[in-house]
């Protein structure tokens, strides 16, 4: 019996952990009806590796606009992706885009506090918002009890830096407090999320894809994008409904708040 | 041997819990040198009950503009205090000051989470980095080991409903993701300042008042302010090291993160 082809969207899809994603999912992540990889500007220059990929698998990757900080671009976004999935709804969305701003305590200002905030927790609630519906038809489509990525769900990227728990020795390894309290407001953020969603069969689940060697996590990071992603995607086919509200690190391994 | 009298800042002291502690400050924390309540309208009709005691305690209560939201009036209320605390510097603020906004997941705009995160999140950064001065003096000047409430302390009043372990089971009950959201951030806001503080001998932890009947928690809270905030200082008294970046409420028990 094989698998009904599924449907993914990935938010900063052009670099980094999101174009890995884009790469590896096509490999690995078969059946795939639809990859819906979104960026702020798809035809602009820093999304050269994508549009090369969406070349090779015209039939599979749509490229389309988003930008987590603007409703309108989330809201034209949702309605081409309705568009194109039709009745079996949109199973699984990836809210990976995200900034970093390198700031420690005393020098961080409320701008900088409201930007990261803004695209990094915000943006993940607004897409939610606006996904809502085909989220739901993949999930009554799906037509089986239980959750999971291949019937209907939301996975957040969140962070180790996001936990309470081990700031106290991680922070002066990673002075960032507004990327950290952004993290942390998308992990509450993403809990209530998931008690939403689990009314309607649908996972929420924060992952934290480890210190990686990109242009955020700088290339002192413990492990490359490759095995990064690799493993989320291993995690992300393991989970079920005692997953939902979750923090999970790349390995599976809970992530204390 | 008597204690040396302390300095105390309090904002949002002009009503609720903010002016109750004003109340069993005066009457429990002696020797107490200054007490500055801190509101945005000082001379308005809201602050009529803290006018009142200001009246009665001349000396000690000194009303002061400011408004967590406006660095400009927190810059100035740091400039008056420090001239009138002098080379004794400031032993203790309470970031009381917050607002909440009462939506449920899908009916939270951006606008709403980034007036909340502004209020209890960043209004209480930008009070500490402001007034760092002034506790830093009062750490120095103090002249002994370790950490407390009289010697130089950060007081950050949180919410159980910050936490992410108890959210599944309370988010139906206070479904006010801006208000949760805004303290989680708060939350990781005062752990990164705590490691930055603990550097110069003051500490910062933040409080659960219990859910109390006041405008904010409603008429259905379970304790009323007088309990609360007796608690609370009960508990700001026991403070010391241990207690650096950790979240307890006004019983003095830990909270899960």
């Amino acid at each position: 019996m094989t698998s009904k082809p599924m449907s993914v969207l990935i938010t900063g899809a052009n670099r980094g952990l999101g174009l890995e994603m884009v790469k590896q999912m096509l490999e690995t992540q078969r059946p795939l009806s639809l990859l819906f990889a979104c960026c702020r500007d798809p035809e602009g220059p820093k999304a050269e590796g994508l549009q090369a990929l969406a070349k090779e698998h015209p039939d599979i990757i749509k490229m389309i606009c988003l930008d987590a900080t603007d409703r309108s671009t989330i809201k034209k976004a949702a309605h081409q992706v309705g568009s194109m999935v039709g009745k079996s709804g949109l199973n699984l969305i990836i809210n990976n885009a995200a900034m970093a701003i390198h700031s420690p305590f005393f020098e961080s200002t409320p701008e900088e506090m409201h930007k990261c905030f803004d695209t990094n927790a915000v943006g993940p609630m607004v897409v939610i918002q606006e996904f809502i519906s085909l989220l739901r038809a993949a999930a009554e489509d799906f037509g089986k009890p239980g959750m999971s990525c291949r019937k209907a769900a939301v996975i957040n990227i969140s962070t180790i830096f996001s936990s309470n728990e081990i700031t106290k020795e991680s922070y002066k390894m990673f002075t960032v407090l507004p990327y950290r309290t952004s993290k942390a407001a998308l992990n509450m953020i993403s809990v209530c999320a998931s008690v939403e969603l689990q009314k309607y069969g649908i996972l929420c689940t924060m992952l934290h894809p480890g210190w990686v060697r990109t242009d955020m996590g700088g290339s002192e990071g413990e492990i490359d994008v490759h095995e990064s992603v690799e493993g989320m995607l291993r995690v992300m086919n393991s989970l079920t409904e005692k997953h939902s509200g979750a923090l999970l690190n790349w390995k599976g391994e809970t992530v204390p708040w």
